[in-house]
């Protein structure tokens, strides 16, 4: 019951759901002396809000982060960092119809089954308004990593996909589209599926890529706390991801290993990078990247058929405001908890004086 | 550095070198008054164990558990259960010609560059030679957990898949190809591939489907500890695997909500599966099931250029014994750490009276 | 420098500096469907809380706690439960005087040689205040509890001691005076010399005494996660906090084994208690009770001589408000961290459903 | 029911039971490339083996540690160090008069009513003979630690008390006498009460104090992991520890603040050391020390009433051997338990580059 807490040095707690007072966090064995950029912050903050474009949920929430402690003068101070996000827009009224209902492909079922008392409203703590702690977390594990660079990008949406590996990509167009797909003409078109999706009251899915550069070598402590095992959890983490892949995944699993091998060249750099930056757990110093899979999502502006808490069969009434596609929304997420793990592995490795 | 113990409730620490004195590793939390088939786990170890079939390495090992402590009067006691596999058939000479070598898309480089002392032999400790400490804690959350069933099989080896659900495939079939592959026929394509690979010193890579049925509702601790982002760092912990995708996986991302959501039965069940068994991070008590990729194995017998520990261009050369296809001996590995999982998780919800 | 968590199973974390926008903290892992009387968990911060008597600090601190999350129709979800209480009396300025001074025996030195960097203000993190959040944490504890009742008073101020055992104290008198002493007489000499050590500007030590009753057999995780070492953690992780004997604790190594065993009835309890309801680290099912030492407190209304942050000498003036004696106010928090300690065994051994 | 891991990021697991095959365990987290002296690691168990001395328990064990993992060339490799210690002298017969009895204050009837299967033969995992293996793990971590020196001795036995404080000994005589004390007149008269005390087949407790100098500032993790509260977990962690004090301890509860506060003096030194080298959790530099309080074995060579299994009244014989007085033997355990804390937090603070 205490799954709650992420990470071993840099370790980040979140509470909170949808529809209570606030959700926020508790963010513990942040290095000290680091000055903060909490405009940053926010800004990451934003990139996940809902109703930032027209293609996502128009739920409105300021999301604005308040800090309750750990920063003096503006720099940390190696205490706990607690904060909080204020639910501003919590509509509990609007889940009224859902109250009794057991959502086909929501958690409401199996947190009943599992807690015996749930708050049904707005999902509650399954609710992926839960990330938002994340993405404060990460923010700030962003700053302290500096030149460690994290970048991710929506790779797919149905069945349309960037082609291009992530190497002939251009990240500055990330920001410039509202899917926040880095090749633009995939993005208009992404952004026209969304579009056509939402309009039939439906959900879509896709694939989203990050990518971390400038990575030491070193990171990672296997045999069990590899770095690709911690990063697949973190990534398993996020609401509706179901699968993860590092370097060439599964097509590599088609190779020979005289084709998958990586030649070390003199200076401990490889030719080719199909591992994807990490071997035997531990990372090579090499670009490491990874492709996340997102299911559709469960909430659909349409009628379905499910069961309410007497387990009789009940209509659920497609009513609300919905995310089309979680994936633009998705993007800063997967950064955030990529950011997070890669600075636990950090501090394990390299100690937590920045 | 400590990254050596798996799981919460459920503990495996593990220990051991390919080629030092022995391996083993110690089980923390196993419930108390478990009557243990000391053969059956015998056998599992037998599953992994090198030389049993002639598609796998032809290393000889008697690969023999034999336990210190935690049992008494044949049922486990509570405490913990410690135990050793000797290494018998470590030929050490056989790595002198590697002792300052980074082979190509090994651990080599990494462990000295993280550690700067390393024991070269086999790999050392990055050897999957390892993971028979796992498949031995994985034997025994198999017993404790009775009634849950775990089933893995190779699914796919290079271009030849098994394209039916596994629904539609009779299990009993597993242990009959040296394959371990669930559909005879395609078990015979792959045979034949796995030998023709070896025959050119070369590797392949392919995937394991793991099916877990009987599953209670209510397994899997969110937001962090998800079941199936606990098994997703499980399977990634694994040697060469480098994917994994739950239920319709990446697929899925392709799907709209309408087609992915299953829709709930008054029981509680669900007329599809495309979760596969896990919502929101929870059990919903269908079967779950998921994919896991391993890459060809980096070892070749064939020449390979790299560098040595001056950084200098050198060859490796192809000699000794290999593991053309690591994918029949990973089946029983796949299978222990998901039990671990399981069991830990078990353990966490419903105590550990059993 | 992540050490602000207490707990496995219950889990605590805490955030929060003497003079920050608040303290608070998170619980993670409290059992779900309990209903929670939140008047009695303020009542607890009220013991707590400074200003409450003529005794103990006149610093005014309203202590108001507000829950965020985790609570939904007055129970428990099961969902970690977000808390703060605001800090509205933090005057700053009252110590501008010490922002570059290393006050005798108080933390500032080792936290600015440990992190560099450090919230001066009132303590910062090191002040007492921070054990407001663990009140919150031991009165929900205490309410999942029930039947176990945990009663902790004030057994010795300076030299002034209760010399009757526990069991012959009405431990109703304990809130009948404000030192909190369960005999009537000794709490009237004790507040005369607290009331004493004031006017001087001094401050003086004591002990606490606490008893579990209503313990079930069985709690404790041996061979480290004893029942008494977690109660050690748990007492010297307390501010001012310098040793904890259990049962005859210190006395008792000057006893023959004859006279300190206890003999065992036929229905398993004992004729005397001298190991403290604690063998082996388990709870044995009899009375559990241990002494805590506090040494006085660090701060004085006196002039003392130290050094300042560029290591010169200079005078620390005594003024603002002070704890002659911190033992009233800490009963609560030896009551807390011992109810957060023993549901946390508890929920181990005999699961989370209550 | 996992409690047999201490430490986190220097983290010992053991096994074993006084009877079972072995007993042994699992360092993971030693920092790579440390050349081990394994003879000095063999003389920390000769200090605690049985049969050292008159006056200690003729039990005899060759008590001879072999590491199977972890030392390559003489070298830690920073990956576990398994090792194990076969019980050569485990005669089950003897313990055949005790299988079904419930030992006066042995964990006998804790376990059983805990674990319902237990294995009874000479304890079992109760017995003290499972401390070797943290000798082991302490005796690595002494030599990790290089310069912060660890020396513990026994302080009283009885009434018989060592009056000088530890500043005043010369800690050459400890191991010159067989009861470990540094002062050789009490070590007589200790040597004296053991022996007639064994005459009587009673036993006798004591105090050990142990003295950590060289500690660098830093140690400790506020506001749970105070390097304090781990000591004391780690003391209470030994079997029939009943107390800790740190500094003055409960003494210390007497004074006024302006005779405990320990002045600072320009160089960051205190003029006192009334803290016991430990400020706010944290090590402020000056030696740290504490005093263990050690009650009377259990174990008599007196006839005494008990239960049995079957909760009937029986006759426990006093026949076998047994320690009339375990301090001179719990010496290098202090000590072991105390390096392996140090060097937690070591690692925590400093990092893993030694």
């Amino acid at each position: 019951m205490a799954g709650n807490t992420y990470g071993n040095r840099f370790r980040v707690t979140t509470f909170g759901e949808s529809h209570g007072v606030a959700i926020g966090g508790i963010i513990d064995g942040c290095p000290a002396g680091i000055t903060l950029d909490l405009e940053a912050i926010q800004q990451e903050l934003d990139r996940r809000k809902p109703g930032q474009s027209k293609i996502v949920t128009q739920r409105k929430e300021a999301d604005e982060v308040k800090f309750l402690s750990g920063i003096f003068e503006g720099k940390t101070t190696g205490t706990p960092i607690g904060f909080m996000i204020e639910n501003t827009n919590s509509k509990s009224k609007d889940y009224d119809h859902i109250k009794d209902i057991y959502r086909p492909s929501h958690a409401d079922y199996v947190y009943d089954e599992k807690y015996g008392h749930r708050d049904h409203r707005g999902g509650g703590r399954s609710s992926a308004r839960e990330t938002a702690s994340r993405v404060v977390a990460g923010a700030i594990a962003k700053q302290v990593l500096k030149n460690i660079k994290i970048t991710a990008y929506v790779a797919s949406v149905g069945d349309i996909a960037v082609e291009k590996p992530y190497q002939e990509l251009d990240f500055k167009h990330i920001e410039e589209n509202p899917v926040r797909c880095a090749d633009p003409i995939k993005a208009a078109q992404m952004e026209e599926l969304i579009k056509e999706v939402k309009k039939d009251g439906d959900s879509i899915g896709g694939t989203i890529i990050c990518v971390i550069q400038n990575v030491p070598v070193g990171l990672g402590e296997p045999v069990f706390d590899r770095l690709d095992a911690d990063l697949a959890k973190a990534m398993l983490g996020i609401n509706a991801v179901k699968g993860v892949e590092f370097g060439r995944g599964f097509e590599g699993t088609k190779m020979r290993g005289s084709q998958h091998n990586d030649p070390i060249l003199p200076d401990g750099t490889t030719t080719t990078n199909n591992a994807g930056g990490i071997v035997g757990g531990i990372s090579n110093g090499m670009d490491i990247y990874f492709k996340v899979a997102f299911k559709p999502t469960a909430t659909l502006m349409k009628d379905q058929q499910s069961i309410n808490t007497s387990h009789e069969v009940v209509t659920v009434q497609g009513k609300g405001r919905h995310d089309a596609c979680v994936l633009p929304r998705a993007v800063p997420i997967v950064e955030a908890m990529t950011a997070v793990t890669i600075l636990d592995f950090y501090i394990e490795q390299f100690g937590s004086k920045f």
